[in-house]
């Protein structure tokens, strides 16, 4: 029996409420350490430019460094997000953004983690962003314990 | 008469379209080099503990950065973002936040802004993160000229 | 009676030993979550191009948020750097860096700061760098104490 | 022919002068686009607790980011940094420490790079920090031409 949060955990605190899911964020896959979100374009997603805003891609960035190093906390711990910075690559003018994250380095109190992001069109996969973030472990709140 | 770009364009590029219009950005004030920005809460900018979502804090960053660096370009010229890394100094649990930026040095094609964002509630302002940003001076879309 | 450490904890890992001590680190001010440190210019502090090198400005944007973050720690604690992030705004060509440092947050095991950059020539200051970091609080090693 | 940056340039840049001759800063291999540099520990290099400096990481972070950038520069053209970010994951307690860097994206005027660092001892390597850097493109120094 795993001491760690479960896979569902990663759901919950994605599609339950808020932001991730008033957004459409989706979590594809997780495992420990691991996991790769998606996102699909719509208008209220988009800069000027017509792409995603780079705010919506550092969203992304943010949520998949937490569940990341969520994944790798015991039970009842959940990571919270010290600090994160973005590289942006090229225009995220894909119909979907994918966001890939692996943890680094879990402590007892701060894990990291680094986060790809691809901008997604047809089957054609273009690395948009490229992130890194420092989480700090807190109580998960009563509410999802 | 300024070359620079005039004040109206960061009201543009906030409120006319996609993401910052959904998700209710307000251009405060604005003037060459500087930008205040404010959002008010709505359940669908919160994350699993009830706070604004660390994404949209650096959404906020990135919208405050690129309007004070591209205030200080020429007429026909934006700034898109390079980079961004914010820091979380505490939870944003306020009725509204609020982004100040600078721009710390504008060139030829790079720009750099420094950014603090605050939640209030009522009439107390807490700093909740601190960040950075690097914009890179390219050719407004023929939309915006 | 300060529970803080004192100021002179800051000389101690200054110019007591190691890499900061070689390369001529001074410690011009310190007191509770400020700090300004010096150094001179000496051919083996500069890159190809005879400026000062981007890795001693990140040097030194790292001692002094730790210097920074440490003067608000208890005694018995320090602040080792959890990350940091640097932006070059200018060439520091000038005869002297002097980096400035000041705590934005500082809690029970962790500590931000922001930190300046300058490059000094005569009387004239040019900022060149501008940084924030993260450090997290351990027990001072014992030979310090 | 190649029309880039040939491999000596990262040589010349690196032992040539200043800080990272001095340091001791070695290439190790070089080709399009990656780089790895080492550099065996010495008293000048270290910080209070007897590990390598974490300037003197961010340090090999930049240098290795910058010939990675470079060597998929056209000739003539040579790396400054823009900004550089340091995670810092485990102590640097070991006899060497290794930079290795990649080249994420080159453009016209702008290139990104992510840096690993490891400190070594006899045969066992730990990440001990992992970065990311932007650079801009500029003229090489005639001296260098």
């Amino acid at each position: 029996m795993s001491l760690l949060n479960p896979p569902e955990l990663a759901e919950r605190i994605t599609s339950g409420q808020g932001y991730t899911r008033a957004a459409g964020f989706r979590v594809v896959h997780v495992e420990a350490g691991k996991v790769e979100l998606a996102l699909a374009k719509k208008d209220e997603l988009l800069q000027f430019g017509g792409h995603f805003h780079g705010g919506v891609i550092a969203a992304m960035v943010d949520q998949a460094a937490g569940i990341a190093v969520t994944s790798m906390l015991p039970k009842g711990k959940i990571g919270v997000t010290v600090e994160l910075k973005v590289n942006f690559l090229a225009p995220a003018g894909g119909e979907e953004i994918l966001a890939r994250a692996e943890a680094l380095q879990v402590g007892g109190t701060i894990g990291v983690a680094k986060i790809e992001v691809f901008s997604k069109t047809q089957n054609t996969e273009t690395r948009c962003a490229f992130g890194t973030a420092t989480m700090r472990a807190v109580d998960l709140p009563k509410s999802f314990a």
